[in-house]
């Protein structure tokens, strides 16, 4: 597999009426209107499980205050470890997605569909809405730096935070010309 | 949508004879055994019908050097601009996936499936071969800092590298204690 930067999220879902997280780096944007999101994850994952039974689940993006807590929830499964203590939770309008306080973005989603691989599952899931910790907004918008967000390195780590920002998306190449 | 940091990648194939890269940040692993990857992109991209035409196609890793071109790929439809001569490319052993020689990853893929979505399709495939620029390792491990791959920071960027190393993965969890 290749090297890469990766997002890291927790899934968050009710498994048998207990709030579970599973750490995940392999995630995806699906589409921007409407909003929707993937998560790849092993055929034997609990959380999956809750998803498909309350219809709802939740992507978290921790911050690198939380990294101890996130890869404490990659390392256990939720079959084996109660992690229900592990954040403290909130729900949001669909009830039943447990989300985690600590992370400074909280995803609320739907679930739209589980695609089987051959190894994995992937979870569609559609966006109903998105929190954001209100100290890390600079003049409203999302402010990485105060994010602090994890990124993971493909494959086996470390985790990472934002570096040097190197130009502007959608300006970088207005000037390009190929040879 | 969520503020969050993904992989940037470009997206070789081969259109109807003319190499093309499509820049993409809706991107995910699927599997690692086999190793698998896919790709979100519109329905009207021309790079999907090239990979549906020849049944391969590329995941290139573009560092902070390229960025301009990378973006430059971002902002043009291959349907409209020729984007051929971008890059210097290279082709490997499915001999249809083109791949560009700047970039210091590159992953060789056949088609595996298109999965349609509402309002777009993710495109899966197997890895076949990964390509790394031998300057870009240490100690013969891919090694970030001399990688220097872009990211990018949904919705809208900007473009940025890796920064602080916050902790091993698999290791920083290990003695955490939930409350």
């Amino acid at each position: 597999m290749p090297t890469m930067g990766l997002p890291v999220v927790l899934v968050g879902a009710k498994c048998q009426g207990k709030v579970n997280f599973c750490t995940v780096a392999w995630a995806t944007m699906i589409d921007d209107e409407p909003p929707m999101m993937a998560v790849v994850m092993g055929k034997d994952r609990c959380t999956k499980e809750g998803i498909k039974e309350n219809g709802t689940f939740s992507i978290n993006l921790p911050s690198a205050s939380s990294v101890a807590a996130t890869d404490y929830c990659g390392l256990h499964s939720g079959n084996k470890v109660d992690k229900s203590m592990v954040f403290d939770v909130f729900f949001g309008k669909t009830l039943t997605a447990p989300m985690a306080r600590e992370c400074p973005i909280n995803v609320e989603l739907t679930l739209d569909d589980i695609i089987e691989f051959e190894g994995t599952d992937m979870v569609v899931g559609e966006v109903e809405e998105v929190y954001v910790d209100e100290e890390c907004l600079t003049s409203g918008r999302p402010d990485m730096e105060k994010l602090q967000l994890l990124l993971y390195l493909s494959s086996g780590g470390p985790y990472f935070v934002k570096g040097r920002t190197v130009a502007e998306a959608f300006k970088a190449g207005r000037d390009f010309q190929p040879r």
